[in-house]
């Protein structure tokens, strides 16, 4: 199911296809973040004239609201969301460390309270694996446990332990209909890292995620956490790198040998006022774009930059209109998935070494 | 450069085309309102491919911010919106009234308050031509005075002077390059408007507008003066009805001989979490549909009745999904073009009499 078509002389980067139910996906893939089933800002009919093939919707959210009941009767989350290409879906662990409260874990799984309702959940692989496959999506995840930054090497170690037998279990349970992927924890330590990829490899997932990462740690420990993570995962099976990244990451890890992405920062600097350019990331607010009327990016193709500059949406930003932060995430979901695009071209073209990303500052003036 | 192409046999209703610098509009028509030069929630790449052919951009909210100089730096207001067919802005007038802090009416003008930042404003019948002007807008409206509603006859009386006194000056003013049209204000009196038409009619406008109207009257009051001035004002000119309204209002004024129309209730409804359906309003938020798989309007064809049920929209906009108010805003102004499309099709057709209106009252459990 999964193919590697073209492979970077320099580094560890490469081309594929991954074969699923809903599509065939071109990686390096950034896939847009559909928390509750829509893509803030940005509608699907975009995102399929821009040729996404594939975005992610999170377990833990879809969970609770609008449920597995109503997603089955709807004919599964494709139809509940009326997207008809792949869906990757989380396993709902990272939501419920980093936004329940009052959560408990057990070896069984995590009891927790929604913050939203106060209501009692208690979610074990299980668990995960019959919402996931109830949703019916492409890719689901394994349960697992991403400590948070900083811990005790004792927490990292202890989360390690229950990541991999959660993934034994999630493994052993999840049903299909699409394809069930392990994730490798370990923290920031190299050698918690290296011990759990091995049991982890044995479970033969068709696929492996690289979590943990991005939670807090310094960039360049990402970095090296993304690397070295990379490295320990088979050669011929996709490898999904959770949560990162900006641009520039993005090309960094896939030099790594990443292949799928995920991240809320297009859409959610977008609503801030944000913008990703091929020259670095801009925050449209400022001053200095108050009469400046060439387009956010000057090359980019999105419907945004065809058509207004850099004045018309700080006006529309300084003022609140609504239109203003759905603009600018139409112009970085579209940036995100053309970016990807260069980079697979510059790959498959064996000119990845040249390809130079967007700097990692924002505009000197620009913040 | 207006033409009328049917009649229908029934009523005052009748199809038109008015030639445009930037567009043939075809009438009746609705204008979607970009108030900062954006339709809330609709990119303009989506009105183009729905053959919306006009907006409305508000001269009040655009003459401060960004302002005329930037306005004309940008080649004028299509090219600073990024919108390449026909505009129509209001003349500020009811917006003064309506928004501006200690705002004071003479002879010469009206001196207002900006409430945004206290700046001092004096927009007089010249300088609202010499803005339309600057903008290069298609249609530009002479400068009027709208009373409040309610109002003393002797204060309706005098906003009809000098409405007529500035409607002169605006004509001998405005430049071009698009047609100016005039204002018929005159409260809810029939001898008023009666005893303004003349003098307005005069001055041969290239099209005349219906001012003061749905300000706080009642529907059967608006339903009067609409049927009154449309009456009053020459068959051979388009009619303009400002600020009006919903899909049934627009419908019974067409069929009063009206041609043109703006309304924020698409857009600022559709952020409230209201739909237009052809069956009534839709209050999405409403519990009953929950567990409704069906979309906003199952004879609908936009894009989000083509993928999105009830149920999903209606968990979107519980939650305060930021794609929410879009989807909705997205649906509600195609609703309201297509209603317009429908509506010119029956009276070609001759077949406008047995057409029905969607019902004016919300669905019963959709409030």
């Amino acid at each position: 199911m999964f193919e590697v078509l073209a492979r970077d002389p320099a580094s560890a980067a490469r081309t594929g296809r991954l074969a699923t139910n809903h599509a065939e996906i071109e990686t390096p893939c950034f896939m847009p973040v559909g928390t509750r089933g829509a893509v803030k800002g940005v509608a699907f009919d975009r995102l399929e004239a821009w040729d996404c093939r594939v975005v992610l919707a999170n377990t833990y959210h879809l969970m609770a609201r609008p449920g597995l009941a109503l997603i089955e009767r709807a004919g599964g989350l494709h139809a509940f969301m009326g997207w008809p290409r792949a869906i990757l879906t989380d396993s709902g662990g990272f939501q419920v460390m980093s936004l329940a409260s009052r959560r408990r874990i057990t070896e069984e799984g995590v009891e927790f309270r929604a913050p939203e309702d106060g209501t009692k959940h208690f979610l074990t692989p299980e668990r995960a694996m019959e919402l996931q496959s109830g949703f019916g999506v492409d890719v689901a995840m394994a349960l697992d446990v991403c400590p948070p930054f900083p811990a005790e090497r004792p927490q990292i170690e202890e989360s390690c332990r229950l990541t991999l037998a959660w993934a034994e279990r999630s493994k052993k349970t999840y049903p299909g209909p699409g394809l069930l992927f392990g994730i490798l924890q370990g923290g920031t330590h190299e050698d918690l890292r290296r011990r759990s990829a091995g049991p982890l490899l044995d479970l033969d997932f068709p696929g492996y995620a690289i979590g943990g990462v991005a939670v807090g740690e310094t960039k360049s420990a990402i970095r090296e956490i993304t690397e070295l993570s990379a490295a320990l995962l088979p050669e011929d099976r996709p490898r999904y790198l959770m949560g990162v990244g900006t641009p520039a990451d993005l090309l960094a890890s896939v030099r790594c040998g990443v292949d799928l992405f995920d991240c809320v920062l297009p859409t959610r600097n977008g609503r801030m006022g944000h913008a990703y350019t091929a020259h670095g990331e801009i925050a449209i607010k400022h001053e200095r774009f108050k009469e400046d009327l060439v387009p956010l990016d000057p090359a980019c193709a999105c419907p945004v930059c065809r058509r207004h500059s850099r004045a018309y949406l700080r006006n529309l930003f300084v003022l609140k209109d609504f239109s203003a932060p759905m603009l600018l995430s139409l112009h970085n979901v579209f940036f995100y998935l053309a970016w990807m695009r260069r980079i697979r071209e510059a790959i498959a073209a064996g000119a990845l070494a040249s390809l130079a990303g967007p700097p990692e500052e924002k505009l000197p003036d620009g913040a």
